[in-house]
């Protein structure tokens, strides 16, 4: 089953402690796309500007991205330009040019109305909303937020949430969200809001699903290079909701599974700038991270 | 098998968001001899002051703790005084009188030389060296460090490592000691001072157990509660060594759940004030813990 995806698609312009990287592909919905691509269909919505090469567009489409809903805007593609110190878990945005993002209004072709999976990426609220009221029947309505709309436009993301089941969100991000510290009690002050399934993603720490009275902790797989941490996120979602939409199973064991690829697709992007990484590898090397994984957590029941 | 431990014995003055203790029990030794009691028997070397009460003692002997090697000099007790904000994994020293402390000189009695399992708690890494050539034949010995030391005495401390087979430490604190941001990488380049086994705490985040060739992960117990975290590291460190040493099994397998032991007891700690909720528990609460974190990180294989 393909999935409906709305975000961005971005230049980057990032620095971290181990090298610099200039007007490279990036954006949420091209992390997203490419990663979920490896698991099943992905139609993207999103816009361009007149500066947007056509290698990338052939990238994407060699990875069975169908790009209908990717409209081409006159003037330049959004641009953003940030930075990482030592502690990766943390980006510094250095500049934020949306150019034609800042006029976006997704339109649905005709063809992806009927989409049944659909990520909102981290994009504003209003747009997420107005992306959902397109799609005539969803099965699984899966989002992204960040700090600046929790600040921003809280209410307009609170009216998004009742009509998402799975909110996909960084850890300081929930404790914001839910004013309250304790991750544990934020989380279904959270869930409250609507989404009946929080993940949150905690960077080198890993991931905490919340789901109705059950918990799941997944680790980060273990690095020795993390060289550019930027796409993460998007990344993780990519290979969380393309494992659901391909197997079209959202009980408990299955929404765990879905949590573990998604861990191991955000491992690869962190190794390159970019979507570097993603452009390498087979599925094998996805298994094989499954299965190191597992490893890592297991241990023997007690009598 | 009993195990040996050598640390601090204080009163604890501590602010949380939830609460403010005044001189209440705490310590190193007290925390992890308090913890290890759950499993099997200690030994006890230590030092008080003339202002110690005997009701703290017979906690301590109710615990079936020996406490032969407790000294009682003349003076204040080693007192500490500190406050965390919200976010409780780190910890704001407000003041600190080591009082007796200052000038204690660890003397195992010669019931205690024999011991085949040893903890050295966070204490000058001068006299970790001491205690251990007092110790004839161990069979296992653990450590604990911190910053102060890494930062005071960080030769001293290197010649301690050499002497040690398991190093338990925050993740802070293995970054500082490795000067390597990336875990992965500190944690090889601490095994190399000498400890086979890296247990690096990281508070809410769980633990990650570095061995020979292999990585174990484990959440933090999840509680909706933490309401004052002192003690937790120490509270581990007396459940994994003293599920060590009552299974006299140092097999990676027995290993992981040592690990295992070591969260659900310092998950324990962190409920309450002092030694307060260790007090109360049962050990049918702590196998009911212990299952609990095995359904929070299990997950199927694939094919």
């Amino acid at each position: 089953m393909s999935i409906l995806v709305v975000g961005s698609v971005a230049f980057d312009s990032i620095k971290t402690p181990f090298g610099v990287a200039d007007d490279v592909l990036g954006g949420s919905a091209c992390y997203f796309s490419t990663s979920a691509s490896f698991f099943t269909d992905v139609n993207l919505v999103a816009v361009i500007g007149d500066d947007f090469p056509q290698e990338h567009v052939d990238f994407l489409r060699s990875r069975n991205i169908n790009l209908d809903g990717l409209q081409k805007s006159s003037g330049e593609t959004f641009r953003w330009k940030g930075r990482y110190d030592y502690d990766l878990n943390e980006a510094h945005t250095l500049e934020t040019h949306l150019n034609v993002f800042e006029s976006f209004k997704p339109e649905l072709p005709e063809n992806y109305r009927d989409a049944e999976y659909v990520f909102l990426a981290n994009i504003d609220p209003e747009l997420q909303l107005e992306v959902l009221q397109q799609v005539k029947n969803p099965k699984l309505v899966a989002c992204d937020t960040m700090n600046f709309w929790i600040e921003g436009k809280k209410e307009e993301l609170i009216k998004t949430l009742a009509k998402v089941d799975i909110l996909v969100i960084n850890d300081a991000e929930v404790r914001q969200l839910a004013d309250e510290p304790n991750i544990i009690k934020a989380a279904e002050i959270v869930r409250g809001f609507g989404p009946r399934i929080l993940v949150v993603k905690r960077g080198e720490y890993g991931v905490l699903m919340f789901g109705e009275g059950s918990i799941f902790s997944a680790p980060a797989y273990p690095l020795e290079e993390v060289f550019d941490p930027t796409g993460a996120g998007d990344t993780f979602a990519g290979g969380f909701v393309g494992y659901l939409a391909a197997t079209r199973n959202l009980d408990e064991h299955n929404l765990r599974k879905a949590t573990v690829f998604g861990t191991v697709m955000a491992s690869f992007t962190v190794e390159k700038f970019s979507l570097d990484r993603l452009r390498e590898i087979e599925f094998s090397e996805i298994s094989d991270r499954y299965k190191k994984i597992k490893l890592l957590t297991e241990f023997a029941d007690i009598d």
